[in-house]
């Protein structure tokens, strides 16, 4: 059984099954039945008005939310180990015309509020020093730690005190909402947040996220995102078939039935992996301590995975497992240290 | 019966087997069985070494394209009614970093050699001046004409001559090659094609065009394509999914088949529409005169289409139609003149 | 003699006396005592609060200006034959990101408002379509005719009643208002004009241009404006040099003095000329009829100029001549006909 | 006496005679005989064939210099503290297109090879991550520390195995050499430097630093780099007297002589704050443990500087300055301890 990634999953049958629904002709781009139905479906969801668009890519979402977010000659703080930061290729800076990361340090991926205060400060107003003008958090995180509402809201009062926007970058935001067990605007809006990209083909999707905008701006920054999906060569000839992925991942609370699937079998790996752990597990993500030979046993009995540097990996579950099925790699690692 | 557009046809069957064929585990992005196989698949179709990848839009294609073969600083010849000039929303300059296109006239969509070669010549070679470094040219174009290959050779042998790369929109390559009866090879490389834009989607595929490069240079631009396409937030995480499809166009020649029904329903239709053709019609779009009260009296009748500008119409038939299908506009049409 | 360019000039003995005159100990960028009072000295010349900041070239303040005005996804409305369009190596498409320009033809280099609001009707309101975001003239243009307030209050308000800005390159600025007699707010600010690239080099300067905002937006504007400044290298270490060169040319109206100079010149050599201007000289340029013999009779007699295309040629005059001094070439010109 | 900035100097007589030398008619932008001259000069400085240009800023010389150097999905290593990190409003992202910086720590702003090698080490050869294609170093450093020759070569090496282009902002490259007593070439194409900025205006110059290229893609590279300079509104029109500038300051060495001066005051300047030093004073440049008691103390006497951060000050000298003109300052440093 393989724990790459949960890219490597199959798509779950709703989803699947939506795809072949929506296999009818219809207005080409997003003037189909479909595209027309995500500002209502995810306004439900997030219990506010918000405008939606779907988006091929995680990080076409989250650069184009920076783009709506950050003028070229402005910086976005980060944490240094953000997928925008180490595993974008620079897309960030492609679709702001290359606008500054400033990477901080912090636990588990997370920036802290204290952190980031220190670097704003460290900012001359100046011309010759890059302005702030966006904070973008991962949730959960790079390391599958989860923000609380809280600590983003925490965060979205420094945003807000410095007139920056502030973007959540949610590939696995329903794992962090799974964990939580809040409500989803509890850690978007209501913590301040301006901008999501709601993550769908790591929970069961095919291709496409959802990105979000909420508040008073979201409509202007929507229709600016419109344009920039358009330029980029996101907006696709057939959008039907990526509204209708959303619509399924929305209806019934796919999306969050699919987070606990992949979050428990994470937790039961854990109760394997006692003392192994690198970070405490929220989400579906396992880093742990292996060594070489450690690893090559398990390789031996059929599990996949990759390496996290060295004597290390990094163990990934998803929608398609659940407890049970994992069984077998939870017993194998407890049985590596006995 | 719509006749709006080939983006508004559902999928080709045969593309939907293939989704669900792939619908199982395998590594993200192009690390796929599927992704693996696409150099072999259009180098055996196009009859020379080729390196291709898959591409969410053909505005992308089209843009990733340009980018490898034309600096920030350069230019690009094409039609002034080229889809990259009129419906892209800037992509290529947002792809090239600036770089300016140069629109040319010429009926039908169609560059002329001479029309070309002024333009060239008019260009002073300081740097004041932006210089041409590529050209590109629509096959089948926005009108519905193709280009022959010896037509498509001579531009070839400019590009050549000037040192220019060439780029081929081929959107409706199906088409085209339909309407010719050539080898694929015929109005690409061995006409002095460097990078073709093949279209899937019009063609019955769901998301995803092919980007083929060709030559010697082939490799090394299709490295740094790549390199776009993950920078562009263009690299699926799932992308199994889009190289299923395209394999599936190829497997059988199911892309020829499906442009030779559209061109026929085209055909079927032009018949029709005697003495009201803007247009001769080659591939599978009409461009008619059409007075707005016979519009009216085609709509009541249940026919959709698009008007273009006043007193005219474009008409799109496509894979799922045939003669037999669109045989009732085509007596609708005959009627409205009788 | 020399009739190349304004720019082989010499510099006008007042800026260079203000350039010594500077020659201290100040602040750095645009700190300094100088770059104070350009706001101050500008306001005054153009009877309105005008924020305002030197930039280093023509081509940089066009192009700062459009970046002010015109998003990446926009489009700017200008001549098909403007400087910004053939002699500026793509350089707004630099520093707007790719933004697009839009040219139109017209008699003499000078746009119309109904070539402009015919463009303007043609294009689609959707994310297809670049849409126009700003109008950008030069006065005078590229053939030395002149804007009358009456016609570039027609495009303001054309600009205005779209919501476009409007942007005017005065790199003979100072030779349009010494034509027309008019103030200089008469064709700026009280005719709609957002942004003007206000020349110096060719009116006797040395280095530098100033880039004017006016409106209620100027101060915003000019802040961005100063971020770009920065961010493409032009915001000089030692300013002060550039900012004395421009309140040289204001004080006293040496501005004026200069171009009324340069016109007189030229108007002399029309005279000469009669019957082989290709357009009314009207600022300090004229383009003549003139054969490749006629072309070699004068060189042979020590007069320098471009050839402009085949059988015409470009004479430009500047600051440092006057009737007197052209009056050898005008006769020469004349001596030519008879 | 005022130590804020090398900026903030007046210019260097021979320079100013040479600006009014150069005040004659010429052809425009970098057509004049000065301009031709400037391969010559820097060639024999460098004792090799130097493709050079005058540019002019530092930030534009250092932004064009990467821009030739490295690809937009490509990334910069510097340190952390480099004026092209935190002093010049992102501008290499600007003209590079959004290729990213890779700040590292190091002692005095140095960079060493092992923090070099182990970054190039951790980036994975795929096209998520952003691929290391220069290095770029000042010399002398933001805190006026000197690369060694071997110091510079050890990098070069590293450039050289990894296929990286290899920069030096060398806005007091004059210092630099001073400092070492070495040729010019021993710090530069000897040890591996594709691309110097050759600083003038810290060092007596008004506008204008040179950017030189060395070895055998120079032609190739310079060509590039004249057309970022068009298109980023750096070619002046009246070139001549940029040039005029250069040639004066390499003429009889003066931009050695020059530099003597102020690392000689600079060193007068250390022998009076013995124990306050943060950095060995190398070049021009002296950071000072300073309260804010001492500094209120100092200013009331009439010396000018700026604090660094808390406690702390920078001194600059210039070469206006010799140690007798600073011995006053050196005394009220000395006076405050004793």
């Amino acid at each position: 059984m393989h724990y790459f990634s949960d890219n490597a999953t199959p798509v779950s049958p709703a989803v699947m099954a939506a795809i072949a629904a929506a296999d009818r002709a219809d207005h080409g781009y997003d003037g189909d039945a479909w595209s027309a139905q995500l500002d209502g479906a995810l306004s439900a969801l997030f219990d506010t008005p918000v405008s939606a668009l779907w988006i091929a890519t995680g990080t076409a979402a989250n650069s184009i939310a920076l783009a709506t977010l950050c003028p070229p000659y402005g910086g976005v703080i980060c944490h240094e180990e953000a997928h925008i930061v180490v595993d974008e290729c620079g897309a960030p800076g492609f679709f702001t015309h290359g606008a500054t990361l400033m990477p901080l340090p912090g636990e588990g991926a997370k920036l802290t509020p204290d952190v980031v205060a220190d670097r704003l400060k460290a900012i001359r107003p100046d011309v010759h020093q890059v302005p702030a003008c966006a904070i973008s958090i991962t949730n959960a995180t790079e390391y599958g730690l989860v923000y609380s509402p809280d600590e983003v809201a925490a965060l979205g009062e420094l945003a807000t005190a410095h007139g920056l926007g502030f973007h959540m970058d949610g590939a696995r935001f329903a794992n962090a909402v799974a964990h939580l067990g809040c409500a989803p605007a509890d850690i978007t809006w209501r913590a301040g947040v301006d901008a999501l990209s709601f993550g769908c083909v790591k929970n069961g999707g095919m291709i496409g996220e959802a990105l979000l905008f909420f508040g008073d701006s979201a409509p202007a920054r929507a229709a600016e995102a419109k344009r920039w999906r358009k330029r980029s060569g996101h907006l696709f000839s057939k959008g039907r078939y990526l509204a209708a992925q959303i619509l399924a991942m929305v209806e019934g609370d796919l999306w969050l039935r699919n987070a606990r699937m992949a979050n428990a079998a994470a937790q039961a790996l854990a109760d394997g992996a006692t003392g192994r752990l690198l970070h405490p597990v929220q989400a579906n993500e396992l880093f742990i301590r292996l060594s070489a030979a450690e690893a090559a046993i398990l390789r031996a009995q059929g599990f996949d995975f990759y390496d996290w540097g060295d004597d290390a990996a990094r163990l990934v579950t998803n929608w398609s497992q659940d407890a049970a099925s994992v069984a077998p790699l939870a017993h194998a690692l407890w049985a590596l240290t006995i």
